[in-house]
């Protein structure tokens, strides 16, 4: 039984603001700085999806890559390309669009969709320089 | 006498949308797409200025590279980093923030603070996979 | 007036070999060596595709880029995305398909669909180390 | 004892196909669609290898990456660059050449010639969008 | 409770040379080799500080990345950036400046700077070819 | 005739210094600010070599771009990788190793070993960010 770790990248370009409605505008300015702009900014995000498994010895699949990436495609990029973080998506309300909280927001929305135990990691780069990664809940305990 | 070009890269993270005001919203809709969301959309811009000379033989330096990020740095980026490239940005004011409108205006605003004939390119990716370069309103006679 | 020029990238992976059916065995080795074996080898191909002009002033683009991307679909990444570039391309037929070659065809394929005069380039990747460049036939002019 | 662990990258240029000759034309189709193609189809490898040790105070080295280099140039890369996977490889033989699979196969060639329990992962790109990892056959245990 | 994995990229450019002056020339030679060069050579570094956490929930921040970057300028790239790792560095006084070393060092340099336990990885790469990462001295009880 | 440009590239490591030994102390430390250093700095070059040609009906190459590796390798790539580009390459004595007259002199090395009038460009990146271009004495004329 050899475990494999297969990962498929996508990209999605996005507007956001870190802001916090519950606190002053000293206080989002404070912890914010300049990603506090209400007039919004921007990013070109790119996404890794690992998932883990054993090859399928017919295919010599961890899983089907198109399928991963129509599955990414369909439950992450439609909802986050070209959308504005803080008011078009649906499983970002009332979440701080925080590079920590889209991947731990992402993991959710696709763990359905991939059999149980084999999503390993969401990987998010918000720039060339700064990314975030989660292993799933089940990491921590 | 020996021309050499030399670039100096910069980033900046915008948001935009891309949008005629003077149009329908069906116009709009067909001519951007999803580039029209109402809610804004961003990128991570990668921008790279050239400029042309001769090495100054007591540093062998065609300009002083540190001097050409400040100058990028303060009359560009300062004003593009983490805004809205539709409404926080004086010399975008009235004009499409398409990647070629960005060229342009990137041109004029630096070429007075570079020894007259000497800015070369202009280039910004909007995205890994786009690009626009701007060579100056001479480069067309 | 104020020429701009825009390029829109793509990929593709292809299968060749580097083979003159017109030589012998010993020239081929010697003028292509290890790109000569007759099982062939691969490579993940980055094309840059570069059109100039002047930005529409009702959209600010030279050219729609979405329209640019769906003409290097359909006229070029259809015919060389997983195929064999001595096999299976009815225009690289009876060429050797080097990535000087492949840069020619490119933009024989491509200029009947730009308009007149504004396809400026083709470039090439064959690897992260070579490219190839093309201007076009009047460039030489 | 610090464990430190060192990866030394690598490239090749392969050609492959995706196809089980055990199954049926449409089986192939449906399980690898372009991949299946019988002309073949290839693609720029990036492969990386990672070593885990303690470093020896004499070099500061947990291994000479120049013998690791040499390591992998002889028994993976001299067999598999400028090569067709399904075709040439001798390691490769009734082995769907899959990513998932390569990567386990390259774990089984490198591993006797490093330190007991010393190899740590071999990630292998395919494309810039995909890749597998194998962190060895103790890992799931 | 979500650990969340937060990265963040610098770099720094350098000189070094690898030398252990406790052993002869040739011992020298054979160990590094065009690396033990007596006047020195160079690279570019890219450095990668990983921090573990849980997002705070009024921010979604693991961390302050705008604090971290602060910590890695002060405390490491100050030290390292456009100077020689053998003789200007007062953390690596008497260690060989190869890049486990230089992991291990960093290392010990940003942790007290950390909350306790949430330093997770240091990545260094010393070109693209080659890097080392650590994860801490209790990584290996 | 169809003249397409073909470019490689090549890596190397060096230290240097930027200084002007017939100034001041004072000056150089203006001129050159923390690149000044005494106990010099360092970086991993990145270089492309650019050469114009038809493609030979034969081989459908410009040049055979092996030859054109070892060329690279023999006369610029021996004599700067893992150097000080101050100290120890004969073609840069007496010259301030910037990036601007490195390119320069990788441009007068080159030419004698390649076809009269078909060495195009030499680009050097010194970082990621910066970098030089030169297109070689009869460019100005």
């Amino acid at each position: 039984m050899s475990t494999v770790y297969v990962t498929r990248r996508a990209h999605f370009n996005a507007a956001h603001r870190l802001h916090n409605p519950a606190k002053s505008h000293a206080w989002n300015q404070a912890a914010f700085g300049k990603c506090n702009n209400p007039n919004w900014h921007g990013h070109n995000y790119l996404l890794e999806v690992t998932v883990a498994g054993t090859p399928e010895p017919s295919t010599g699949f961890v899983l089907d890559l198109g399928e991963l990436k129509q599955l990414i495609q369909e439950h992450v990029v439609d909802h986050l390309d070209h959308k504005n973080l803080n008011v078009d998506v649906t499983f970002m309300a009332g979440v701080i669009p925080s590079t920590e909280n889209l991947v731990i927001a992402i993991w959710h929305i696709l763990a359905p969709h991939i059999p149980a135990g084999r999503l390993h990691r969401i990987r998010l780069f918000e720039t060339e320089r700064n990314y975030a990664e989660y292993f799933g809940p089940t990491h921590d305990q």
